[in-house]
């Protein structure tokens, strides 16, 4: 089997691969190779789908069989340039430790005003204030309702760590099974009811066609105006003008978030809103997947699940095709 | 039996002491009234010492037995001005849980880099960088060490909340017993073993004369390069000099404190060293404290433990004289 190896690997990272097929590392190839090699290739391994092989090249690529993303979201990955024969996995799971923790460090941020009166202080600009509006401003999160988005491995995550320090959890989930304490809602009516109830909301659900602008005006003026709202999932799946407006209009909302809207293939840390203006805005540059990537684990998992194709086993997360086309 | 009632309190807050004491409120005093009537004082109940009583008053106060301070720390009592006989009762406790909580997310913030890269992105100086590069400075919680300086209520709750993340738990403590899990160390080599062995240090001691600059150039230096130093109990149990000169000579290192010198009797937000221009430096202006006081549960312990006093039954949370003078 004829295996694509996509940007950012080197053959090192592959030893254990090239022994169960033929491998062709795409930084190494010229477009005139890679154009000839295309029609040969079985598989590629990822890290997202490259730019470099638009539509036009994914035509060329008839023996193509399955597709492994590195990263978590397969959202990258033309689907519908593929045949629909063609099978796509994503490394679901591989991030999970990292992310849930990631999405309760930003929880505990926004929820104590951290990042505001770090940045006050520093810019010297912090006035004493009373005490009890002081009080009022930074909350306790034991007891409080946590609300979860997405149960897969790092809403999981989220909700057992939210659990650890005493917050009632709840999700909005398609799937089961539930996890243990946790009440489980489903569809737009679960949706509200889980927005609404939440002191908290962490985002935790793939991207997909059901996902994109899910979190609208209409969801986050349903949350409370002291809620707290966590995305570590995919910038798109809540509104960016909406989002600004609740922010710009109720200081006490909170926007904390890890990832940003995609502008020319990549994520983009300049907003087209004013988002970075504001004080209860909350933005780290993805920080989350990297630190579970530096032990090496999600490039293990993918070449793992990867292997299971080339063996001819079923392979695991493989990413329901109609939620993307 | 007459009691002092402190700055900031009205007749409100202390209705139900009224039925059990003769009260005179400090803030409804001239200098005259209370000079007069400072001798007739059997008991106090105070925020924390007012700094309208100085030594030369305290030395009126010749019947004077109890002072109940509404802070969990009553380092600004001025021990030595009183007789010995005088007992101090602490509020220890009442602010357990959200100075326990907001140790924690300290943590949670520095180990991600919340503030940094926020303060980058909405500074527009934040450049993409690597993948790894990033990774390697977002450090994952689960199986790191925490080392907890102090187990009294706060340290207790850091440590549950350590746990409840998947950290090992070590502590130093000069009492026992021990936490379920939690390895204990006391004594100076003790300090230093916990203070080398941990990813992350909570400081939860009260400031006494022995912890004041407990924390000096040599205990910073014992930690770990990419240790993380979280502070909620009182600035100066840590050498401002030297967790200055630690900060700026190791990037890696972090210092998050909510806790500040005091100057002139009051915390300064504006430290004589440059920590404030330090990216590896976090600080937020006391906020851990009043949001436990907003639910009132501060005062309502305060109160019923000065009822313990009025009532001639021992009161809780005595302090040590002889760790103040």
């Amino acid at each position: 089997m004829k295996v694509l190896v996509g940007s950012g690997y080197v053959g090192a990272d592959m030893e254990d691969l090239a022994r169960a097929a033929e491998l062709s590392f795409l930084d190494a190839m010229t477009d005139d190779e890679l154009a000839r090699e295309l029609p040969e290739f079985d598989a590629a391994i990822v890290l997202g789908w490259p730019s470099r092989i638009g539509a036009d090249k994914i035509g060329l690529m008839k023996k193509l069989k399955f597709v492994q993303t590195e990263l978590a979201g397969v959202n990258s990955v033309p689907f519908g340039s593929f045949r629909p024969e063609v099978k796509v996995s994503s490394n679901a799971g591989a991030y999970s430790r990292a992310v849930g923790e990631f999405a309760i460090a930003l929880l505990f941020a926004a929820s104590k005003r951290i990042v505001k009166y770090d940045a006050r202080i520093k810019k010297g600009s912090f006035k004493r204030d009373s005490f009890v509006r002081l009080g009022r401003e930074v909350a306790l999160l034991r007891a409080k309702t946590l609300g979860v988005l997405g149960l897969g491995g790092i809403g999981k995550v989220a909700a057992e760590l939210g659990e650890g320090v005493g917050m009632k959890v709840i999700a909005y989930s398609r799937h089961g099974p539930a996890e243990p304490g946790v009440e489980l809602f489903a569809g737009r009516d679960g949706l509200n009811e889980v927005l609404g109830r939440s002191d908290a909301v962490v985002v935790a659900l793939p991207l997909t066609k059901l996902t994109v602008g899910l979190i609208r005006k209409e969801e986050l003026w349903t949350m409370k105006d002291d809620a707290i709202l966590v995305n570590v999932a995919r910038a798109e799946i809540v509104d960016e003008t909406a989002v600004y407006e609740r922010l710009s209009s109720t200081p006490s909302f909170t926007y904390a978030t890890d990832v940003w809207y995609t502008v020319d293939g990549r994520e983009s840390y300049a907003p087209r809103t004013r988002l970075l203006e504001l004080e209860n805005f909350i933005g780290t540059p993805h920080l989350s997947g990297p630190s579970a990537s530096v032990g090496g684990e999600p490039r293990r998992l993918a070449k793992e699940n990867l292997g299971r194709f080339l063996r001819g086993e079923p392979p695991h997360n493989v990413a329901r095709r109609e939620d993307y086309v």
